[in-house]
């Protein structure tokens, strides 16, 4: 079977975002009532498991083997089947 | 009132993701049973504005204004009002 998911990788509270804080900068600059920007990566990746369990297990392994950084990222991610 | 923003930055289709597509081989080395990985990005924005129907205003024109790039880039956001 088929799954999709969608992972969203973003900083831990405390750890500095230079490039939220630029963008918050240029959007000020730009005349925007802008108080703080936070910028997060998703990833969205398509596997091949056989249970939507064991896709959720392997994508919650992806996350700490490869895509965080567990000293300063949080990871959430949703999983669907695909049609 | 305070809103806040959460803008999500993609790709448009056929456009070349370089860095999905080296997370995708990173993975596929580890063993994992990946087809595609596509790589986006999200900006989670606080503002200020007189009402919902503002801020939606307000962001889109963030978005085509500096955050998206309109050859390349997708743009969908969403908007809540904060406590």
């Amino acid at each position: 079977m088929m799954y999709r998911a969608k992972i969203e990788i973003s900083l831990k509270q405390g750890h500095s975002d230079p490039e939220g804080e630029t963008t918050a900068e240029s959007l000020k600059e730009l005349g925007y009532p802008i108080e703080t920007t936070k910028v997060s990566k998703v990833y969205e990746i398509t596997l091949s498991a056989r249970s939507a369990k064991e896709a959720n297990r392997l994508v919650d392994e992806m996350c700490r083997r490869l895509l965080a950084n567990p000293t300063k990222d949080n990871y959430s991610f949703t999983i669907e089947e695909m049609q």
